[in-house]
């Protein structure tokens, strides 16, 4: 039952979950948006969908307006990373296309005008970007961008002028977060003009242990040397994670133990269960599982459970909206059968 | 293992665990105990050892005295609640008198030079004061105990002074303290001249919601009137306990099941575990078993284990001092072999 197809990787790492990129970009001579009328907006979704549905194979993207579904589907997508929450808010406007994969969106009148976005499990800048940039050029190849010569791609908001680009990689750390590290973490990365924040955009907290680290600054540096910079970083991330990780298993074995154990007590016998205690909860089974401590071969999908158990998901599953006891209710169902 | 003699009944009751009566005494023209030199404090324990040593069979009660405990093993018999916590605080001066069921004690050297306590398994005030004022009795029948024409009998603290008797029910409370009732109950007690408080004495929090009711007068009321009322209100507080519980299965009753499995999930999976915590989880369990919701037939015994993972009866298990990790790791394993 547990579905985001894009996650699927045989080269699974205990640390990077996911790397995305997404570029920003705006039709030459249209209103942004934010400042468009209904007919504005439409007229540029069609001018799009045209150039999309040209360029690519039948049946090789899907293509799907907000307005047209359940909002408990549009909700699984975010929590899919399939769309941006942005998009999410402009449900009467946005709409966008998703290759088969998953691995690939369009996003249509989110705060630009196109959001392109690739997304690849585990660690993969450089193929993430190859194909990001591919789509991008073959779009540019029918659309006409708005461009300028000294300031770059020109968009929404001047924090995406420039390259348009933001590279981001989703890390689980649960290792630094309970060694208190990740405050210095957060600090050391702002200096160097990156970001760390929750996985479901700005100023959301980091539930399950979950971090997305991304380039802050879109103008002034390239698209190579942002990713460049962003990869050396997160290889630097990954290695703290895992020595804090070791540390955790010597010196504090007893204390991660009961923390790994009641997490999974906890899960296998809760009757009501909110995603944010429930993810917390897998997080410290995934570290537990990961230092070898328990195991099970059944559990190595947990970040897709972590997904599988958001609002969204949980109330697609069962095809009908429900309200928080219930879903409460129904999360607390599924994880006790998962982990049973 | 589990020990507490005084505690095996064969009419349990879900909610009165206990009835506890004792009676504050001194002997006539001897210095009290907090005022006495050792010396002075050795004559006293002398005389009332040689008393109770002519009155009672040999072989019925044994004789302890602190000093030359462990601090471990005073404090498991104050855990048992055999012996009061300022007998420990006195330990260098103070000794008491057991019988073999554990059902009386014969403080000497408390705050007075005797307290002599009954101790009942369930509701039985009349049975415990026919007891105690027996024992006292035949005490009196060879000690001559300080006592005032107008004001009774003398006590080190005044608030003692008259009958000399505290009188107290032990109840597990959860139903009212879940729905946050207790607090009306502790004042409406209060204005009525009884006490409610934590089962380890004045200022101690309800830890795993067990609580003592006693009358806080000693002087202007008979011991017939302390008991009659303080009985008339336990049996009000075992109806409204009832009809919450009633009430929090009936409207609240996933919240309750998830209450009473998580505790069991992590009762049955923790590395770690402080007294506090667990006293908790076991209450928990000790209301999910009395609503009928999980059953075991060896889990009867749930008061019994509150008292038998506190921290003096876990080193005594062992047979010696453990630092507080050693404790909360040994605690969690007898839980988990419990409950397995």
């Amino acid at each position: 039952m547990i579905m985001t197809r894009w996650l699927d990787n045989p080269n699974k790492d205990d640390v990077v979950v996911s790397t995305r990129l997404r570029v920003a970009r705006n039709l030459k001579d249209k209103v942004f948006p934010i400042y468009s009328t209904d007919q504005q907006a439409d007229e540029v979704k069609e001018l799009i969908k045209g150039a999309v549905a040209n360029l690519f194979q039948e049946g090789e993207y899907s293509y799907h307006q907000l307005k047209e579904l359940e909002p408990r589907e549009n909700m699984r997508y975010m929590e899919d990373h399939l769309i941006s929450p942005v998009l999410v808010d402009h449900w009467k406007k946005s709409s966008f296309f998703l290759r088969d994969d998953e691995k690939v969106t369009i996003m249509i009148n989110e705060e630009d005008h196109i959001r392109l976005q690739t997304l690849l499990p585990g660690l993969d800048l450089i193929q993430g970007w190859k194909l990001c940039s591919e789509i991008d050029d073959t779009l540019e190849s029918v659309l006409d961008f708005a461009w300028h010569e000294e300031y770059g791609y020109l968009t929404s908001c001047p924090t995406n002028t420039g390259t348009g680009l933001r590279a981001s990689v989703m890390l689980h750390m649960p290792g630094v977060t309970i060694t208190g590290h990740i405050s210095n973490i957060i600090d050391a990365l702002r200096k160097i003009g990156l970001t760390i924040r929750g996985i479901y955009g700005e100023g959301t907290e980091a539930v399950g242990h979950l971090y997305q680290v991304s380039n802050q600054l879109t103008l002034g540096e390239s698209e190579d040397e942002i990713i460049e910079k962003l990869n050396r970083v997160v290889l630097q991330l990954i290695r703290r994670e895992k020595n804090t990780r070791e540390y955790l298993a010597d010196k504090k074995r007893l204390e991660i133990e009961d923390k790994v154990y009641r997490s999974l007590g906890i899960l296998r016998s809760a009757r009501l269960i909110s995603s944010k205690e429930a993810m917390e909860m897998i997080s410290n089974i995934k570290l537990g599982r990961d230092l070898g401590m328990i195991g099970n071969q059944q559990w190595e999908d947990l970040i897709k459970l972590m997904i599988d158990i958001k609002p969204g998901n949980i109330q697609n599953r069962l095809g009908r909206s429900m309200n928080r006891v219930e879903r409460d209710e129904t999360r607390a169902e599924i994880i006790r059968d998962y982990f049973k």
